[in-house]
């Protein structure tokens, strides 16, 4: 173009040679490269302006509709209840103005257990002829109008085998191994007995399978007021008067160990899935299993006959709690009576779905942050789960209008999941990261599950894994307190919940992940970072196993309101605590987790270790020598690659392949503890360091139980080869870290 | 330029005009932002400047040196030939000109076998009263100095139990099942027998283990002039006078089935690992079992009594091959003389090294492109494993130089294996996939192997997973052959192995891997894409099962200079091709690998699939319409991830987030068709689609396997669950191409 100006002659000489020459400087000379568009956008870093604007966004109103909403119904999975929750939550995702860029329900066929609602499963006393003189209620009373719900499901044990059994009753406290062994040693004789066994101390299912192992024939299980409601029990004292369970309150649950659906292990329950043959189901119980409210279990164990049970097995029904067997004569039933438990459920292989709802990364579209909850309940299900559920849609509502107007995308995809059949063991959750376990366990930055959003408002609690420990420091330093502003969720929850760091001091105390809800699917099986977020009690004014209308028809909105969360500013601490936690991890330039605290917990783990097996261990030959300097160098490691990282954070421009190169190590860390071969008896526990454990010992959980087992059986090479386990993946894990090239 | 000279030829104000013109233009208008440093660098592609320089770097002369070098000692694992090599190896890529950036030494204590060099082992015709009259060469004949060195293993059969077995002779051809069945529906007792069996057919081990369910007590095992001789056998025929097997020549080799240390799967052979019992190992013979040559075989077969065998089970010892059992009685032995093996191998754990060198990648350090190639041999092992070590050497050499003197460096990083006792089940590789598996699994581009490099000079060939073809094909359309500059290695290659593609047409045939050298690791057990590049045979021209020197001690220099690669041009060739494909992986901005051959090999596996298979899976009831419409996902999310390709390349400047999330997809995809749970009696083998397959039908191997087994045992739910694993292996790929945020 110059060229040809410079032809056209002399009349505007001067002023095209400016113009050339403007334009020459301009598009010419090259200022060292040209500066590509996406410049800007992938140095973004988290924005706490951001941060405090979606805070103050989050209100307690919204999500007590929300809850209202939720709740209004019994959903129950796979029931009408649970399908009108699927269409509310794709409503919301879908919204106009406030949705995510897409939401998709996914379906499984998966296999459920129910209550046969023409013949009420019931536990009787009978006499010798078969007449019965006693009968436990068929399902709650009914105290509030939702109560009244024609769809509530009655009481059952979900998975529990259909049939009879009659037998003389025995009181076996929680029908723990040790407690059917006590019975035994009390010369007691167990075959063909019904065990009554309270709620607590073994995982439901395991009351029954215990027994069997006796030769019990059929379990009672109840919740002692001792358990749950501070010793109260009679009417004036529980719900509606408060929060504590009435005498006709009944825990539902699912009776199973493990998870995921039980046809289909390792499979998502597809169309096209092999399914297993019902009889090779393992984990459920072989004798009927039913549980009942106190108000009927006194009936049953203030008239056993027997031995007087020891203190600790004492409860709070207002009587000597005996152990049988059978009932003595000066009581309410005939010493000939039986116990006849009777339970008509039905199994069935129906539909379930899980509602994904997406928000598309703007620079980093391949990796995601993932956030859920279940959806469906046992009955109302007004906090469990729905207070979960009335977060997320909170959560959900102002990112996605931020969204929708324009004015932010988060840098990573965030995927939100609305579980279905939790309750029947963690089913849709499983089910999905069956289905795509490559894309979660190749992108995935961590899994924030929600489900019990509201426990009690006292206190902040987290259950995480190392990884997680900085970003919800650094969230919750940043959210208030509910009930005074000058303290933040963090100095609260450490006055509740602390523990003294090596590193850092005084600080709050993360717990460590069981199986207890969907978060247990991520970090088992493929390996995710994880953490389960909720306010709760303060230990020190109560000693309720959990709250008290947990699974009961009193799971209500009414409860919900009045006495867990009036004001539910709790409810908003934790929406603003999760979807600060969130963003942070959506939007860091580098990823806000801290290696270091993956070795501290190991750390932890292996002077546990030392400590009480070291002695048993060298007398076998086996030595953790190598577990020591492993751990130590993982240290080391995760030192060098934070050295890394600051001298990154202090570049100017610092390449996005080296952002990307350490975000992958942060990201991938929790995946090197992996080993599919490491307990190929547990059903989805990989996690070399977070996998469940029989033993008491706190410590690398393969190695635990191996020690407790040798003891038994002699079997020290197992041992050494649970040592080797650990010692592989945490060298593993080292050279993770360590720096890349090398 | 020309504008430039228009310029200059105006008057001087006009000049100063324009002086100020550019100035302004230069400084006050800003472009947008400023531009890092690393802009340049990060968008840099592959470039055919560097490949074609690097092509002719290769000096055959080079690599004729190397293999003098590398081969003038006998050098088995472990052994003072094999340390040696380890030094020259660390000094080579240590060294300060053409060295790499690092090299490390890394020792594993493996569990090997060795024969007992005071007491040979010997197979001998013994009388009844134990008078020997005739017993097998204790090693081969000295036909030219390489066999006179001290160093030289005696040939035995490693891993074959030490012990005597005697008994009459039988001649079971190949040792595979259908043989010993078929001797056994000729009437012939089996039991306490010594069978003599020929190389090929089946499995080294498998022909002790298949024997000994038939009651053989002892087995040996030779090479018939028929299977690697093209016939010949006279001194006048063979070696040193040819390339042909002499007489006393026998193959060693590993007996035993799987990969990896026997005592330690699944860990590294550390110190600290623990170790199986010697009595647990599985896939070993149980019986004494030796090689001999075809000399001493000659002597036994052609003195057998019994019925002659059938026409396909004759050899070319030159004589009628009967079956036994015994000897016949006019001929050299009397038919009551018995034949004894004797063998005193013993086992020991000893140290055996890896050496790793590598050139650090300046843009995406974190991304691996391996090479690698065993280094220990049975012998002199001039061709199995020297030939791909001198050329690994040739290619470190000109790569190494480059770096050194500050010209490039590869966008990721290269890392090269020199593998020890990959002659004893491909040890070295497989516990440095075990030591090192996330570092491996998660930023492995793919694996490249040259073992033999040369089998013979008229063609390549390439094993590989389907992501190979396009990257190898792009090279060897680049390469020349060594017989005429007009015709590119690809084109010859075609003439030789080619398949009709219904989407390509005609083009060279790919095969796939086994488990057949160190590939095998990286592919079975961790799914990093994987190939094998060698020169071969023309198979109108013989039909040697393989090189006839192959594991005899004459595999020596002098044989591979003068018979395998006069000129080492077939060597020049393999280096140009295998580091065009290392350089092309290490460089290009979009990996070039197309997943669309991918969904061509499924497409091919499934047309077997239900060729062969659909009508008895119908009859009970499992359909693979599911299957088909997964790969139809597949093929079609391939398809769009070339078009989303396309128009990243069509992007003047894409953003590097951009590429590395199609690079992630591209590396990744081998690993989502993982499936550790698929095999648990294979060790090693996790690939869905590549695991071992022990049934002929070319097709998904679990699902191949499943339904042989169905139709002899009746357990189809077996082959409905394996038909499962694929289902779920290709969904799972199929969405891991798929649009990352969707």
């Amino acid at each position: 173009m110059a060229n040809w100006k410079c032809i056209m002659g002399s009349v505007f000489g001067g002023a095209l040679l400016l113009t050339a020459g403007i334009l020459l400087g301009h598009f010419a000379i090259p200022k060292e490269a040209p500066s590509p568009d996406w410049i800007h956008k992938i140095t973004q870093d988290v924005d706490l302006v951001t941060l405090e604007d979606f805070m103050n966004q989050v209100e307690a109103a919204n999500i007590r509709e929300n809850l209202k909403k939720l709740s209004a119904k019994p959903h129950m999975a796979t029931t009408k209840g649970d399908q009108d929750l699927v269409k509310l939550l794709l409503e919301r995702w879908n919204d106009p103005e406030c949705g995510l860029d897409k939401a998709t329900e996914i379906q499984y066929d998966v296999f459920l257990s129910f209550p046969d609602p023409e013949k009420p499963n019931r536990v009787a006393v009978v006499l010798e002829n078969n007449t019965e003189v006693f009968a436990s209620r068929e399902t709650e009373e009914k105290l509030t109008p939702d109560q009244e719900d024609p769809d509530i499901v009655k009481p059952y044990a979900a998975y529990g085998p259909p049939g009879t059994a009659k037998g003389k009753l025995v009181y076996a406290n929680q029908g723990r191994m040790s407690d059917y062994e006590f019975l035994l040693n009390q010369s007691i004789d167990l075959n063909g007995t019904i065990a009554i066994t309270r709620y607590g101390g073994a995982g439901r299912v395991a009351k029954a399978i215990n027994g069997a192992k006796f030769g019990v024939i059929g379990v009672v299980v109840y919740t002692d007021p001792a358990d749950i409601n501070d010793g109260k029990s009679s009417p004036e004292e529980t719900y509606p008067l408060s929060w504590y369970m009435p005498r006709s309150g009944v825990e539902r649950g699912s009776f199973k160990t493990g998870f995921g659906d039980l046809l289909t292990p390792y499979f998502p329950a597809k169309n096209f899935t092999y399914r297993i043959p019902e009889d090779q189901i393992s984990g459920i119980s072989t004798i009927p299993i039913q549980p009942i409210g106190f108000e009927d279990a006194k009936e049953l164990i203030c008239n056993l006959d027997g031995p007087k049970a020891k203190a600790a097995w004492q409860g709070a029904l207002g009587c000597d709690y005996h152990l049988g067997p059978g009932f003595r004569e000066s009581g309410s039933f005939s010493n000939t009576s039986n116990v006849q438990v009777s339970v008509y459920n039905w199994r069935q292989i129906k539909p379930s779905s899980n509602v994904l709802g997406v928000i598309r990364g703007s620079v980093e579209p391949d990796r995601y942050v993932l956030y859920g909850n279940h959806r469906d309940s046992w009955v109302h299900g007004a906090i469990d789960p729905s207070s979960g559920t009335a977060v997320m849609l909170e959560i959900t509502r102002i990112l996605g209008k931020m969204v929708k107007e324009g004015k932010w995308r988060p840098r990573r995809t965030l995927i939100f999941g609305s579980w279905g059949a939790e309750e029947f063991g963690l089913i849709g959750s499983t089910e999905y990261t069956e289905e795509f376990f490559s894309k979660l366990q190749e992108r995935s930055v961590a899994y924030i599950n929600v489900d019990i959003a509201v426990f009690a408002n006292a206190t902040l609690r987290v259950q995480g894994t190392p990884p997680t420990q900085s970003v919800v420091f650094a969230a919750t330093q940043q959210v208030k307190t509910p009930a005074d502003a000058s303290v933040s969720v963090y100095e609260n929850w450490k006055r509740h919940f602390n523990r003294s760091s090596s590193v850092y001091g005084i600080i709050p105390s993360l717990g460590s992940l069981g199986a207890g809800s969907d978060f247990a699917p991520f970090i088992h099986y493929l390996g995710i970072t994880a953490m389960d977020i909720a306010y709760t009690f303060d230990r020190s004014k109560t000693s309720a196993r959990i709250y008290p209308a947990y699974h009961t028809a009193f799971d209500t909105f009414d409860y919900a309101d009045r006495y867990i969360d009036p004001g539910f500013t709790s409810h908003r601490a934790v929406a603003q605590t999760a979807g600060n936690v969130l963003l942070r991890l959506a939007e860091a330039l580098i990823l806000p987790f801290n290696m270091n605290d993956y070795g501290e917990t190991l750390q932890a783990m292996y002077d546990t270790a030392e400590r009480v097996f070291q002695t048993d261990l060298l007398n076998h030959g086996i030595s953790l020598v190598p577990l020591r300097q492993a751990i130590a160098r993982f240290q080391s490691a995760a030192a060098g690659l934070n050295q890394h990282i600051t001298g990154l954070q202090n570049e100017d421009s610092p390449s996005p392949f080296a952002l990307r190169m350490v975000n992958d190590q942060l990201m991938l860390l929790e995946r090197t503890f992996m080993n599919p071969r490491a307990f190929p008896d547990k059903h989805y526990y990989s996690h070399v360091i977070w996998a469940s454990r029989s033993s008491s010992v706190a410590t690398f959980p393969g190695l635990a139980d191996a020690v407790a087992a040798a003891k038994d059986q002699d079997e020290w090479d197992h041992v050494h080869k649970h040592l080797t386990v650990v010692i592989q993946a945490v060298e593993n894990a080292a050279s993770f870290l360590e720096p890349v090239a090398e």
